[in-house]
């Protein structure tokens, strides 16, 4: 009989039911129905007086949603640069400011002669960053990840309520920790980001699971936070599978069971015989 | 036994090597294997002089790309309005070129003086579009749509190969028509919409279906194409349903065997008794 695993520092939230609602549906019987669908919200995010972005996401932990997003493109660096962050929820938006004018702020000056969308700015810096970070080296089991996954499974989710939506779980070695759930994957992946970020996790030692597939955007979202090992039971992209083994980062996907492949950074793990 | 199903228009093609590529992976007991993995290259898209955005895309029909974003977001209205369309592919860049200035660059001369991003923009112009749209009447049996499905899961796709990758099916009330994929939804819906303003495809009489969720983008865009009906095998956000209900959009989610949800529209639907 199965059991359900719930010892996390944030675990999916099923009692709110600001991430859900119901509506009606007709099967294809035209029998009426009532089903659970999962929230989805325009949030905006603004960085002191810039509007940045606009994602659109179940609407959870905005804060740490800014945050994470503003950190993974290398916008702040620190905890120590952050003067405030506030989140309006009449108006859904977060808005971050710093102690000092951001590098974006530079950027965004810049932008105004050229004819490039600052995102796309704001990516070909990534690249600069991306090529600089040495991920940290560690060994982990693969009966370890196995146990991971099975407790991964064992969690009650939005999404075996509700459909529709990809989760994004930090994990140390032996148990998952902080599971956020978002209808983007980059946004449940900066989510993530910003938890690190805001409580100064060492990220040296963990491991971070997708449920989502092991795109180019999920490997360099992940390095950039400096961890080391990538998770996922979908499969991978060739862009995907070369920023991860120019960056060394230990990947692996199509986790089922006690089944997997290991696309890079194999070394960073003790396989059992 | 199964029967494979490929009378399309536009077909999956997996004789083209280069939509995939073979990596080296190791599995749970450190054997060596080879597997398949999807493309993933950047994609570039100008209109005229301006940069319009850089999308990752596997890399097939990136003139169909180009026109499908571009008509999508109500820059271009007609085949008529196009001068020519150029896929560099050495820098995979498309250059899409109209007769005349279009209004995205009218609306990018405004946006230097506003903090928001061009994305954003047309975004925000969409809705004025989207509420306008007066979805064709039309009538489809249960059945039909039974039939259709299975057709589309007899097709030898790219995600059957080598997974990590999103179909989208132009279809009428009988046959599967045309079947793009990429690693973005939005780009596979992208590219069908660019077949039909080449081809100038009366849609009144299709269906649209997607292998991913039905979220507010997906919604949006296949209401902008004027498609009366979107089908997908997988569930809803509330705000796809919120914009599906509003535009009278037929939609069916959580399609499989001969089950689904209708959300909304179902006066297109001749239930089976």
């Amino acid at each position: 009989m199965k059991k359900e695993y719930n010892d996390y520092i944030i675990a999916p939230d099923l009692s709110n039911e600001l991430l859900t609602d119901i509506v009606t549906i007709y099967d294809e019987k035209n029998i009426k129905r009532k089903i659970k669908v999962i929230e989805e919200k325009p949030l905006t995010i603004f960085l002191n007086d810039q509007e940045i972005i606009t994602a659109m996401s179940v609407g959870d932990y905005p804060k740490y949603l800014a945050l994470g997003f503003l950190y993974n493109q290398r916008v702040i660096f620190d905890k120590e640069d952050i003067k405030s962050v506030d989140f309006e929820e009449d108006l859904n938006v977060v808005v971050v400011r710093t102690k000092k004018p951001t590098n974006y702020e530079v950027k965004a000056q810049k932008k105004i002669k050229t004819s490039g969308c600052a995102m796309g700015t704001i990516f070909g810096d990534i690249f600069d960053y991306f090529e600089k970070i040495k991920l940290p080296n560690c060994l982990v089991k693969s009966t370890d990840i196995f146990d991971l996954i099975k407790k991964i499974n064992l969690t009650k989710s939005l999404y075996l309520d509700a459909g529709a939506i990809h989760g994004c779980i930090l994990c140390d070695f032996k148990n998952p920790l902080v599971y956020m759930e978002d209808v983007g994957r980059h946004n449940a992946v900066d989510k993530v980001a910003g938890w690190i970020f805001e409580n100064e996790i060492d990220v040296s030692n963990k491991i971070l699971y997708t449920t989502g597939r092991l795109t180019s955007e999920m490997i360099i979202k992940t390095v950039m936070m400096g961890i080391p090992i990538l998770i996922s039971r979908s499969g991978f992209t060739a862009w995907g599978a070369k920023l991860a083994i120019q960056s060394n980062l230990t990947l692996l996907g199509r986790t089922k069971g006690n089944r997997f492949s290991c696309l890079s950074g194999k070394k960073r793990i003790i396989f059992h015989k």
